[in-house]
């Protein structure tokens, strides 16, 4: 492949994150705030569990492969964002209405495509302090879904990517890592990778939550 | 102002933290261990139940600052006195007795208190690390009330300072770093400053309790 | 003490280790994947607490005292092997059915086997960063049971070994790690001290299950 090609992807790519992640960080502070309010906490509790929802998977990925500084510093817009949509969630409903519909209707997509691009950014990080492809992927999938695991654990239900009713999820994100991996092994550019990677994450989460696809149940059980 | 001057504050602050913190971590270790036995738990998880309320803010700081010796390493005197406490409190409450109406009355003044020296040294801690002026209030924040945070979820219960019912806390802790980091700004010496943040802490916080001050609800709701 | 014999000794060590560090983390990783099948997970769940009980504290160990790569990094074996006990507990019981009279029989003593062996191994990772005796019998600890503690957090019980109804466990590690610290300020090789740790601790614990040992209550209660 041509270096200029190459480099056309690799900025296409990075365009690709740049209108992707914010997204993907509101639509994850989303998922935080409202279950949130639900447990009726107030705005201090709102903040903090929307805060980890979105950004505590990266700081795991942060903390664990001791890099510093970590993202939500780097990227001090991401905390200052969360804390404006709180405000606005808490104070100023109305100017949410405008953007329910909108919300609701592609909430899925851009947390699916969320799932794919953290998973994906999480096993490359790892790539690159040179971890083996097997806890490399592990990265990936810490990086996708356990700011939603730490969500769960403050406000005091059973993690919801561990529940049989659940369709897949951390799944699709072990799946997309794989398939990172696998084609930067084969030989594929890291753009054209992570593309693949980010595709198949993001399509099977969608495949799953249309056709309500779980984990098979399997006969085991215990004693 | 003259050095001369800039030194004597800086003594006396260290001094205000010499003598601040230790009563500091007693206080916060107090109300890990009381709710850690009601709830029925033995002396192991009482030990560590008051060791995470009391410690684990500046832990989590120190990790997420990569900030090493952690600071209950280099002050090891804290875990001991810890452990001094809980067997006091288990086996030998009756020399706890005479203490009992002293702590009764002294407990949210030392926990205001606690509460503005951990937030402001966490603030500093952050602002020594290069961090912007933003996150380096959150690692205040964090340092401050993630102690009380953790014991939550390890005695299962939705985090104390998230709750609607709870006079302000968290946010008396991020109002005095920010007056402590504007302070700085301003050009105040960092005693002076720390002196100012510790204080709009401490006072905003003994206010909210004799008030009754809450966060608003605001109109707010989910779905 | 001749070099050659300490020599010895050391290779009986390492050889102790490779035979009882993989046993264990099976041991441990059983004791996660049991609970949380109780608790209706998916494979996702069951293995990620399977993964959490049987690596968290080592984990926790390496991330509070600054040592990469993870344990689990270098060894990914470990999680992989995770991975297989799950997929054949979930799919493949029948493939479990010869080994459960073993598991059943010998749980107890492998648990304890591992409980000794990663708290002497938290210890002696902390005693060589340099940190002072009872913070490293405190790693020790954190090394041997954390993982027991994230464990009941995402399944959200109150972590078992903080109940007064579990007979000793990290008293057991503690007493442990004392009688490695003790046994080298006292001269003894680092393998001879590993020896007295690991014993102490196991058997300690045995003894707690068969006699059904808790800690003491004591006096003290809470109001």
């Amino acid at each position: 492949m041509e270096p200029t090609l190459i480099l056309n992807e690799i900025a296409r790519l990075t365009a690709l994150q740049a209108l992707i992640e914010p997204i993907a960080v509101v639509v994850f502070a989303i998922s935080g705030m409202v279950p949130a309010r639900l447990k009726q906490m107030d705005g201090v509790g709102v903040y903090i569990v929307a805060f980890v929802t979105a950004l505590g998977g990266g700081t795991l990925r942060d903390v664990l492969l001791n890099q510093r500084p970590l993202f939500w510093v780097e990227n001090q817009e991401y905390p200052i964002l969360i804390l404006v949509l709180v405000l606005i969630f808490l104070y100023a409903p109305r100017f949410n209405l405008p953007f329910q519909p909108l919300a609701k209707r592609y909430f899925n997509l851009f947390d699916a495509l969320g799932l794919g691009l953290f998973s994906i950014s999480g096993t490359a990080a790892a790539l690159a302090h040179q971890i083996p492809l097997f806890p490399a992927t592990l990265f990936g999938v810490i990086t996708g879904v356990f700011g939603g695991v730490l969500r769960d654990v403050l406000i005091l239900e059973i993690p919801m990517i561990f529940r049989q009713s659940t369709s897949l999820y951390a799944t699709c994100s072990f799946v997309g890592c794989w398939a990172f991996v696998l084609g930067l092994e084969l030989g594929l550019s890291d753009a054209i990778a992570s593309l693949l990677g980010i595709t198949t994450t993001t399509l099977m989460r969608l495949m799953a939550l249309r056709f309500n696809l779980t984990l098979p149940l399997g006969p085991g059980k215990t004693e």
